[in-house]
């Protein structure tokens, strides 16, 4: 196959959001598999100079013309980007004017509104959200569970960790974990310490086979490890999932992005204004 | 103020694109503050149509016309929104029609082929690079630093574990950061566990007014959070960075986000494929 064009992501802040647009558009077309080149921080006339001229040299090289997406709030910045020798997919340009006309406001090329620390509050909330997940992963602190807005609980390595970090950094949810063991389900019911916060558990469960794989990666051919005992485990926790009233997710076919906001969305959750 | 229209984030997935996407365009429009309302996982004619239901009892209900933003990877069933009494914005048609054209290709419409699990391999090595993270957090291990990519040092709340975790979420980097003390300061070198690993280094600083706020919400009132401890340690710390070569950021006015490309972009540090 020919190689693709290249594909470059110009933003004035970290890129990140039109990575993700560009992805999601790319993902519609089987074979393309070219990496774009992100270019962030792109904020003045001489940086978007260097990137035009970066751009031009690629042009120059021959094959296909080369792709950009452009996300830099300032119109006199990308208006010059517009020079370049390339086809330029611009999201301010795009969707600003008719987006202007439907909320009856006119915009006001603010450049970076989004991640920046023009809001303080909400990285010391991110960052307090994720010293929560920190201090209460894997069980390791059943005092202030009162904090918490949402307790996943599951067997080990169903995926715990991973989806409270990703709700701490992303919607600033305070979430513990609490991995179910013999202990748990010896017992059959819900540990004492989780019992008064019942309304805020979650399970995870997981199919053995991927939970047997997972585990070997960490322990191989040990019993935590076997197959036959990831069996035990699965069908132990999902019954108790399902004796208390859990509700609960099978975390074996989705990504930490389909996990988190699967649980949002069930659990009723919404991230802080 | 008269309320703004109800926004609609209506996605085959997550909608975490979407949403990132629309907080960038609407952060251009000074005053309007309207959270918008994502509607997940809308794969099904029947979802839709419940979505096009809430959408038009909102238009219904007097006002200005909801707007309406749409990830929807199958036509067939963004088309039905289109018959939503709403202002409907389409990220696949507005951009595949034109870039389809650009690449040479044509689409292929398949849900879902970004944050999905048909990279399982994506998932393991995400959740190995959080693993990572979290076992080399603060100092907490220097056996096994050959594995990190990134080692990122600083005093105490510079920002160095949640930089960390987003690098190992977002890039699937192994990074590992360990705190600079008075001991390391009284040395005025790295160190030595360090010293082998000296080109992966990268130093975080602060503003110790900020830095003194910061460790006052943990430690208030301590020699520790004091104004004047914060400011020798992060004198000290920056004299170590010049000393040793090590290149450093000023968190202080950085979100989480900005911190993790900012050090990729400037350690030369690529995403693996």
């Amino acid at each position: 196959m020919l190689p693709g064009p290249r594909i470059f992501l110009v933003s004035d802040r970290t890129g990140i959001t039109l990575e993700g647009l560009v992805r999601t558009l790319l993902s519609q077309f089987e074979g393309f598999a070219e990496e774009p080149l992100v270019r962030p921080f792109i904020d003045s006339a001489e940086k978007i100079d260097r990137v035009v001229e970066e751009i031009d040299r690629q042009a120059g090289a021959g094959g296909v013309a080369p792709i950009v997406f452009c996300s830099i709030a300032d119109p006199v910045l990308r208006a010059r980007l517009r020079g370049a020798d390339a086809r330029v997919f611009d999201i301010f340009d795009t969707f600003l004017p008719a987006l202007g006309e439907a909320l009856g406001l006119s915009s006001s090329s603010r450049v970076g509104q989004t991640h920046g620390m023009g809001r303080q509050g909400d990285y010391d909330r991110r960052v307090e959200a994720l010293n929560f997940a920190l201090s209460f992963d894997d069980g390791s602190r059943l005092k202030g569970l009162e904090q918490a807005q949402l307790i996943l609980v599951g067997v080990s390595r169903s995926g715990k960790t991973p989806t409270c970090l990703y709700l701490a950094m992303q919607y600033r949810i305070f979430a513990a974990n609490y991995p179910l063991t013999e202990d748990d389900f010896l017992q059959g019911s819900l540990p004492p310490a989780l019992r008064p916060w019942r309304d805020r558990l979650f399970g995870l469960s997981i199919a053995p086979e991927r939970l047997h794989r997972i585990r070997e990666e960490r322990r191989a051919d040990s019993a935590y490890a076997s197959l036959q005992h990831c069996r035990k485990e699965v069908s132990a926790a999902e019954a108790l999932f399902q004796a208390e009233g859990i509700p609960f997710l099978d975390s074996t076919s989705l990504s930490i992005e389909e996990l988190a906001v699967a649980i949002l969305h069930r659990a009723g959750l919404h991230r802080p204004a």
